[in-house]
């Protein structure tokens, strides 16, 4: 198995210098703050329970998979024994309110140290990531509601790591198009509700690692009008609770299979059978899918870390083997005459793998993180203004975070497999296992399409462009600013052109969509990938000038002429890709949609 | 898992109505005719035995995997009995020579049929098309030496079934650079030679299917030059075979383990240890990887089919479900509102996949099929020149239907996964096995980074860009020619620009390349890959005339149409992938080869 180390180096490099994120924290309001010591040491630790604990128990944990026996579930050996420790350590307690027991940290912090979870074991993570989301929309539920009973019985359990949780949603004749689900609640004389139907894809709706299971559940009440407004969402636990959180009868609801996968092995992938459970319903009827979406943003960004960590790991195998194996001749004269060849590094076709990995990875983990930035300005900024517009900037980068990062993720695991060879097909060498595991990461929480539909129409024109045209307008006066800088300028310059013409192809899509609402939808996933290299771009810019801050004041050469080569690279190699997306975002619908069905 | 239907109508398409296939075969010399009715009667068995025998096994095989038990290996359940009936029928006798008990039938019409075979069982093709390439390495060693006798010792056993052949070329520390490699051959008083050393990654080195395994080794003479110029070829019996062909005691050959892949479960992949193993040279001394790479090359053509069969399977795959699954309306209103939602192939973004899908499996079957049309030209070819030029003309060819079309199989598989989302990923859909067993096409047989060395190397550099010249004036001849055609026009006049560009960027690249020998690999990549448009988008063309002239002697609209509006998607969204490659090709060396190891 590829070793891991936790990039510390590289996460402390854009949230300290690129981000300043110790003057982000003092901004916050409502939330603890956070120190730069507080925040290195809580990094660290996490990096050191992923690289000990996690990372270990990945490979063994693909090959075992989970057992299903009788309505039980089976999680791989070491598990149980990884959340127990996780528990123990109080991570789950990490961001949190503190009236349920938690620390009440902001999120990015969770989200830095979730990219070395996902890195190490993501199938895992998703054990102990989803009551996070599950708080976030019982809480918006509450809120709407005014009523925070569901929270006081449940809270609790969460953060001291009692209970787990899950999302049930899909059915098996409705995924993306949640209007169509049939799962139904009736309502009990108690004020309680019944519930039946089937859910599937249910990540760890069962397994044996939890004292219990809380499954946040969308159905229909009874007359509720059709499609997606029809919908409100419901708390079912495995075990009933009481209104003090103490654990009581077995409800109704149970597994009946789990799926096998291409990856994600250790995850239980579940098909839930609610046969009239006991649920309490969640914020005000109908509004179910609103609360749903709180947790499902939050699940986008994390499916972006999810990828981004399983390149991370991917680069890092890579680059380790292709300095270890000799192999061939430099094609300008040997590296490395007194070996019997050069290491594979020396090979172009090699190192342009290897530079795709790693602009990729780096660019994009500034990208996570400064959306991770912008959920705290949106949970707690100062003012109201300040935490209206994170969440419009939020809004716009979700989906780029989500569709661009999952999508380039994949590619860069493709290429540490390549970079291994047949050795990289190999199990052993577990850089498949990182491929495979990544694969569903375009697809969970809402394929590339959705994202792409989602950025186009919705942050995008129905927005009026406004998200659009204020993250435009900095990316251009940062541009501005910084087109006579001796290292950068030239960069900036062709940024800047791409950028305008970003905006451009955002207008000319919307425009073409007043009358062809296909128009959009054929644009949308050129547009969603020009996006995310003109986005990844400006990071690139950033960490450019960070990088050379950092130098002037003592930095490490090698690490900083690292970043200033990748970012060349990036921008002599990669934002050339959308001269293509361009072309083919204008090629229009009739090129999607004239095929007749006969003619396929 | 997901139905397939033998694309006879297609691959009839290609080689009746696009390369005439009837008339090429008129043309040959020293070759079993073939008419029209016979290939029909063949590819309409070949693909029956596919969809009947190979079909059926193909998840099971993969959920079995290979057993291994103290050196012996068993294949999944049913894969002896499919080669039984696959020998039962004649199949392997099919393109040997009639002096072999074979129906010296032209390389073209197994390489057709193969597709259906590498669509629906790639692992167990692996079994059968290893003796057809053994015998060709081992027929170029023969011409060498001017001796036939390991001919009439092996090949009646091969072209009846009872003998299976493996290739042993990699060890544990040398994969493309064979120079390294370190096992030993050591003569004989008696003519043979005992062989020493270890292979590994040997497809079908061990299994319980044939009644003797004969093994190709490459491995050095006592005294040979280092490097790859003291590489000689042996050929190393399981069981020792007498001069007549009778098999006799067992060989110091054996199986040390089989390996646990990302795919190809099915076939096993062993590290076979020669202990002392009888064996006898093939050819001349130090002259092995010349006749290897008569195999090598084969074998390319098979890979590059290996990935357009698979890439077929997941088109056909997706496609159905994307008829079937309902879920959401279309954008500009509903097809299907006596539905609960439309089918979602009424989606852009589902359309985008497929038809990328569609338009690159057709446009690759093309290229490959003609390349299988040189194969013969350059086998049989009327006259001397004629066959000088195939072989030239399939040197160029052979890299770009290795590396091209493995790489946008890859992409293909992809897609397949993700029309299906979350079922797309569970191993039941029959998709993501499509593109685990994908993966390694890319690897196997030489890398793409390989492949694209060799292009623009050997076949452009060293040939002085004859070759390339020539393909580059065919296609400027054709493009001419159909200019002003009403359908077809507007693309030759796109496909004339690409071509010259193409060849501006070899002639820029090799210039480069003078002083600075990684120029040429760092531009070998993206040259690969704009070939590969180029050419498929002249393969493009003529399957546009192909479907006109079929249209208007009275050939289905429907397939007809489907042919100009999949040509139209490649030119307007696929061909456009050129213009990136050709601004990230003409990025340099230095984009590449300036970081140093520790600024990684």
């Amino acid at each position: 198995m590829a070793s891991y180390r936790a990039p510390l180096d590289d996460i402390r490099f854009v949230v300290n210098d690129m981000l300043n994120f110790t003057d982000h924290y003092a901004t916050l309001k409502e939330v603890e703050q956070v120190d730069r010591e507080t925040f290195d040491l809580l990094l660290e630790q996490g990096g050191k329970f992923c690289e000990e604990v996690l990372h270990p128990l990945y490979r063994s944990g693909d090959e075992a998979g989970c057992e299903f026996d009788g309505g039980e579930v089976r999680l791989p050996a070491g598990y149980r024994e990884a959340r127990a420790r996780f528990v123990e350590a109080g991570w789950p307690a990490l961001t949190a309110r503190k009236k349920w027991g938690g620390q009440h940290l902001p999120r990015s912090l969770a989200i830095a140290i979730n990219e070395m979870m996902c890195a190490t074991n993501p199938p895992w993570v998703m054990l102990t990531g989803l009551p996070n989301g599950v708080m976030m929309a019982m809480e918006a539920g509450g809120k709407a509601s005014g009523d925070d009973a569901l929270e006081h019985r449940y809270f609790p359990g969460f953060v001291d790591g009692r209970f787990s949780a899950t999302m049930c949603l899909t059915e098996p004749h409705c995924g993306t198009d949640l209007g169509l689900l049939r799962t139904r609640a009736e309502p009990q004389e108690d004020g309680s509700y019944r519930l039946s139907g089937t859910k599937i894809f249910i990540s760890y709706g069962e397994h044996d690692c939890a004292e219990n299971i809380i499954h946040l559940v969308l159905a229909r009440l009874p007359g509720a009008p059709s499609g997606t407004s029809g919908i409100s969402m419901f708390v079912v636990p495995k075990f009933l609770v009481d209104e003090e959180g103490r654990g009581g009868a077995r409800n109704a609801v149970s597994c009946g299979a789990i799926e096998h996968k291409m990856g994600y092995a250790a995850s239980p992938t579940c098909v839930m059978n609610f046969e009239g459970a006991v649920g309490h319903i969640v914020g005000r009827p109908n509004e179910g899918l609103r609360y749903m979406f709180v947790m499902m943003n939050d699940a986008r960004i994390g499916s972006g870390m999810a990828g981004l960590g399983l390149a991370n790991a991917s680069f890092q195998g890579a680059l380790a083997y292709a300095k270890e194996r000799l192999q061939s001749r430099a094609l300008s004269g040997a590296q490395n005459p007194d070996g019997p060849a050069d290491p594979i590094l020396v090979h172009p076709g090699v190192r342009q793998l290897l530079l795709t990995q790693k602009a990729l990875t780096e660019g994009c983990r500034a990208l996570v993180l400064d959306t991770a930035r912008w959920c705290d300005v949106a949970d707690y900024g100062a003012t109201q203004e300040a935490r209206a517009f994170a969440q419009q900037r939020l809004g716009l980068l979700t989906p780029i975070v989500k569709g661009f990062v999952t999508e380039v993720s994949n590619e860069v695991v493709s290429h540490g497999v390549q970079v291994l060879g047949g050795h990289g097909y190999i199990r052993e060498s577990g850089m498949e296992q990182l491929m495979r595991d990544c694969r569903v990461t375009t697809i969970y929480e809402g394929t590339t399409q959705v994202q792409a539909m989602d950025l186009i129409g919705r942050k995008v024109m129905l927005d009026k462009g406004a998200a659009l045209t204020s993250l435009v307008a900095d990316i251009l006066a940062f541009c501005d600013a910084h087109v006579a800088h001796p290292r950068v300028g030239a960069h900036a310059a062709s940024l800047r052109n791409k950028a305008q013409e970003w905006h451009q192809l955002a207008a000319e899509t919307g425009v073409a969509a007043l009358n062809a609402p296909d128009e959009a939808g054929a644009a949308s996933v050129d547009f969603l990938m020009y996006s995310g290299y003109v986005v990844v771009g400006f990071y690139w810019l950033k960490l450019m000038l960070a990088a050379e801050e950092k130098l002037a004041a003592g930095g490490d050469p090698g690490f900083c002429h690292g970043k200033f080569k990748a970012a060349d690279f990036y921008f002599r190699r990669l934002l050339p890709r959308t001269l293509s997306l361009a072309v083919t975002l204008r090629a229009g619908a009739g090129s999607l949609m004239e095929m007749n069905e006969e003619e396929f």
